[in-house]
């Protein structure tokens, strides 16, 4: 048995704080798993009162002569330490403390939550909260209303993991309204124990979840951990789909970052990267969050994204149109056969095309005989029914005529029932057996969208990681001397042997002391040539004057290196200057970045986009943290906007996409192997053609010392 | 008396088709009228009825012994064309036609649509349909549903004009559960006479309409008149807020287009410029739309972007501050003051700074003082208040206190009253004194972002226009002879000799026709040039191999001249090469596009944008159409997204913004004097520092022959 049966699905429960006095929570919590209909016993302790709710009181959970599975806690924490104290004695498996008062206070409440907290997981108790609404389990076999919340959800295949009580109370009451269905509900508040990741794990392995919803504020462990456990969860042939809501401000551009990768690296642009890597949806609304879910609840996926729309209106199907198209998804082309087919039932005035018009006066044949009709062409993945209330319309009969035939059909059908009153029991009827229904057609064909979506993820093509071997020693050694020698910024001589160790392709170089010097290294490498400065005081080269490109012969460079030094004394007259560099000039490619910054929560991410005003004013970048490989740098390049021009416009070659990969890969190893990388901008590497490989063009490492 | 009058506000009606057979339109309209209690004197029509409804029938509109002012027609369109006539004779003032069968079918229909719409016109009757659910004004005054919706809406200051009829009946179905007001309600059909700009104009001088909300299919008159028009209607003292929602997908791509232009000027984009230069907030879903009219209708309006946020829990505070960001707004600031006497109403766990978090405990009082304290910051422009149901809330008593705070403050107060049940009495209380309340947190940070992009609109800066002379008769010319001779693209040579007489600056450039030629231009307009293929059979010279950049010398210019008459020769052999273009290299600057398109609805579309893969890949273009000036221009330009690199990033100097504002502003004047121009592409132009111009880099004009 699963720890957390204990919590979910408990034969015995002890409400530590049941108080008579209603409108307390102790008395409300009690009173709503009692009304609740928890088909388990009940026992509420409480050593001021003899029975609560006519319930046989006890002075302690020690007194209770029975084993018990769950304790819901709800006293002020020093008496809650107490009472955890008391259940550890009387050996009970699972502890939910309702209140507050613990770490989000600080002070000894945060103190108590710890002792609770170590109490506990030596005792080998999961714990749920402190500081949450409770838990609530609808299921007929359990009944079980352990909440603030007077009203008990439908049962359904949703579970549900908030971190904000006060949230729930409002999803119950929206959910309520809506008729939707959960199999588990949970606050999590506090997350002394158990998290998010423990709940998914036990959803996964529950046969009455299929969809996971999350609020979530912040992910407390560790990223890796998380997106290598969720994504197992969210693929294979039996996934559970998991839709998040994220709360929290991004804080991009509020860190002093040195490089273009650690300013952009907000925690928004991680959490994206985790909920991506994980293969869970993130949604902006919570309105969403119950769309998607019941699209996903339904458990019918599109194995394309041709869709038929089907409607007894013109311009409810003309919004569907649009946000089909906007989701990603496109309108079927039908078959000869499915318009000769359509033409036998519809009246000449209706649409045979898609979206097919069955006209205002539609009765419920109409709808029954289009659906099944479009639902057998090979062309349509999916159906979008469109309802709005007319003279001859019949809701009623409509949702029975669809909900006969999606019985029969493995293609995902979704409903716009438009409007409320005129058309609720229609809709009631779909609701109950599970066909997606929204009140607005933009709802629908955005939540097909999201199955679409889903289908990609589960669908996605994963190829054998790559092998490659890296000079760890040498890169090692080069860190090394830096931090032995207090130096934190290396530059690129330094830079460019490090990526070496790396597999990077770097630009043959050499650095000159004078004049003559810079002739020869110019000649061996042969014109033209870039000309940097090289100084630890000049980070900036470019603002500094520094840099001139494009030196054609040997009269050149001396009026370079001259100018560049003039340039660099004028910039910072107590720069320690080590001399200019002369490098060839970059062959032909397409300008990316690629970077690294390191997160003090998530540790380090990579980032990739397109180089130059890309990244600055378009911040069209991607990030990803671990586990990383092949299939993850695949993806991250294809999810920028501008990944077409990677792919070659306009009969252009495409560029070596696969060399990016590998930098990806190559780039995240060096941050595990390096963890004193404290933020990396490559920028701008030069990719080539196709086969070609890329060129690092410039480079830029900041280190830090490991505590 | 306005015409339209007769439509919302008769005196007496006559249901022409009014059937005794209860589900028939003829019924329904007719008991709706009954039931809905309007004030007036309502005859019913049949020939064949002695009564309906109990209300006495005339066989005949002529009939009817008291002038009328209003026939409603419900009768296929042979009967109704008679009855139209008979409304005529009768010297009625409007008409309502609900049948369809009409254009919308074509044929017949559209014949007999076209007479009626021409009778009405000569006889000056306003005409509303065919096609449409009819017409509905809530006022007690008058309280007329004269639609096939058994539904009145309560009164308001909103109204609305729907295209669509079947989506009238289910927002009539939303609105209701919403408990939300109008003042005019229209179903406009085919439009045959009345259309969104007629009922814009009547609501913009109707003391009891606010806030339009339309929903648009299409628009079938000039879009400059429109824009015009409303444009003036939104601003000023007394505005009416528009807010639209326009179906209908986009062609963009679908065309075959000559140039980038042409290729991005689809439909979607144009009504983009519509709605903007009209100053109509353009929504993309139904409930965006009742949100942000809800949120107009309350008539306050922030001055600035900072607001307060109050809340009782404090993960829906998170999603609110996220929300309001993504919307334009900002957190304010909170003085020290309002600190110090925050903390005298608050516990001493609340968080005083902003986002105020009352906490979970919170009962009327503290929302009481919290909206006083932070309302009378200066540095608050508009507050958002968030309440979740926890056992010490009173819904109905922050209700109150927030409606009597409401009344003497003008800045703007949203309200997110989370779930549904258990705080419907205090959201009865909010809409019943007009203070916005939202299900959600997001939909009430997002409607406040919308007020202040509304707030933005009306306090625009409005600079003068500028002065600008054109050659106009030598652009004529130039366009003359080409059209005379059948040519019908411009290249280079003729294209800058056409931008030069509206103001452009074009390189120094001449053709050559050998080797010599091309080194005597080449020195007289002095090293590095540009050499370009000229064959009017070679569109893209690229392509084609037909350009050299960066020629430095007169060896090179040889060698570049044989290179380019090779490649052109490979590229078509049977191309007629007219030579080779010498042109100076052109100044340093940034490289922008500026276009004309030609739609067939619209007409003259103007585009900008960021050159090259801006164009292509991020679509980073904003078009406008007739009335240009330089207060569009202006907008036009900072809309982009890439306007920042125009400004200068880090430390650059800006961008000469003006120059481009004057080119617009000649392009669209270009357009109106020379109509036979059907696209254009300055791809890209080179826009220098401020104060330093701009300069042409390429052009393609292609010409139409006017019909």
């Amino acid at each position: 048995m699963d720890k957390l049966d204990a919590i979910f699905a408990p034969e015995t429960i002890a409400v530590v704080g049941a108080s008579t006095q209603k409108g307390k929570v102790g008395h409300d919590i009690f009173a709503n798993i009692l009304s609740g209909g928890f088909k388990g016993t009940l026992y509420p302790v409480n050593p001021k009162a003899k029975s609560v709710l006519s319930v046989k009181c006890y002075t302690s959970i020690t007194g209770i002569p029975d084993p018990i599975d769950l304790a819901m806690i709800i006293l002020p924490p020093k008496a809650a330490l107490q009472a955890v104290k008391d259940c550890i004695a009387k050996g009970i498996k699972g502890v939910v403390i309702v209140s507050a008062g613990f770490k989000e206070v600080g002070g000894e409440g945060a103190l108590i939550e710890k002792e609770i907290k170590t109490l506990c997981a030596d005792a080998r108790i999961r714990l749920v909260g402190p500081n949450c609404l409770g838990v609530i389990n609808p299921s007929p076999k359990v009944s079980l209303n352990a909440s603030f919340s007077a009203r008990m959800p439908n049962p359904g295949n949703v579970s549900f993991i908030s971190q904000s009580g006060a949230l729930c109370t409002a999803v119950l009451d929206y959910a309520a309204d809506k008729g939707f269905g959960f199999s588990k509900f949970i606050s999590i508040g506090n997350k002394a124990d158990v998290d998010e990741l423990d709940l998914l794990r036990y959803y996964y392995n529950d046969p009455d979840t299929h969809v996971v919803m999350i609020y979530m504020e912040e992910l407390s462990r560790s990223a890796e951990e998380f997106i290598a456990e969720v994504r197992q969860m969210t693929s294979g042939t039996n996934p559970t789909h998991v839709i998040a809501i994220k709360s929290g401000s991004s804080d991009a551009g509020a860190k002093a970052a040195a490089s273009h990768t650690g300013a952009l690296a907000g925690s928004d642009a991680l959490y994206d990267a985790i909920f991506t890597m994980s293969g869970i949806l993130r949604c902006v609304t919570v309105n969403q969050l119950f769309d998607y879910a019941q699209a996903f609840a339904a458990n019918k996926y599109p194995t394309g994204d041709r869709i038929a729309i089907i409607t007894n209106a013109g311009g409810p199907g003309i919004i569907a149109t649009d946000m089909s198209e906007q989701s990603g998804l496109k309108l079927a082309k039908f078959s000869d056969e499915t318009i000769k087919e359509l033409k036998k039932y519809l009246p000449p005035t209706a649409n045979f095309q898609n979206p097919v018009d069955v006209i205002g006066d539609a009765a419920k044949d109409r709808y029954k005989n289009t659906l099944a009709t479009v639902l057998s062409d090979r062309g349509v993945d999916a159906v979008l029914i469109i309802l709005t209330p007319q003279s001859m319309t019949d809701a009623i009969g409509t949702a029975e005529a669809i909900v006969n035939i999606a019985k029969n059909s493995i293609k995902p059908i979704v409903c716009s029932f438009m409007g409320v009153v005129d058309v609720s029991d229609g809709v009631k009827l779909l609701q109950q057996h599970k066909i997606p229904v929204y009140q607005f057609p933009e709802s629908a064909a955005r939540s097909l969208g999201a199955l679409r979506e889903g289908m990609k993820w589960l669908f996605r093509k994963i190829l054998p990681q790559f092998e490659m071997e890296y000079d760890i020693a040498k890169a090692k050694q080069i860190i090394e001397t830096y931090l032995s020698e207090g130096r934190m910024v290396l530059g690129e001589l330094d830079g460019n042997e490090l990526l070496k160790c790396y597999g990077f392709k770097v630009l043959p170089m050499a650095l000159s002391k004078n004049k003559g010097e810079a002739c020869n290294i110019a000649a061996k490498l042969g014109f033209p040539v870039v000309m940097k400065i090289v100084s630890p005081d000049i980070l900036h080269k470019s603002d500094a004057g520094g840099v001139v490109v494009g030196v054609e012969d040997d009269k050149g460079v001396e009026k370079a290196f001259e100018t560049i030094m003039k340039k660099a004394g004028a910039y910072n007259p107590d720069a320690r200057i080590e001399g200019v560099l002369i490098q060839k000039m970059v062959p032909k490619g397409k300008e990316v970045i690629l970077g690294l910054s390191k997160d003090p929560v998530f540790g380090h991410a990579v980032m990739f986009g397109l180089g130059g005003i890309f990244v600055e004013v378009y911040k069209d970048v991607a990030f990803r943290l671990s586990p990383m490989g092949r299939n993850v740098a695949r993806r991250m390049i294809k999810s920028i906007k501008g990944y077409p021009i990677l792919k070659g416009l306009r009969g252009e070659k495409p560029s070596d996409i696969e060399i990016i990969e590998k930098h990806i890969v190559s780039l995240k190893a060096m941050a595990d192997n390096h963890p004193m990388i404290k933020e990396l901008d490559i920028n701008p590497l030069f990719v080539h053609d196709e086969g070609e490989g890329a060129t690092v063009a410039d480079i830029i490492i900041r280190l830090e010392n490991e505590e």
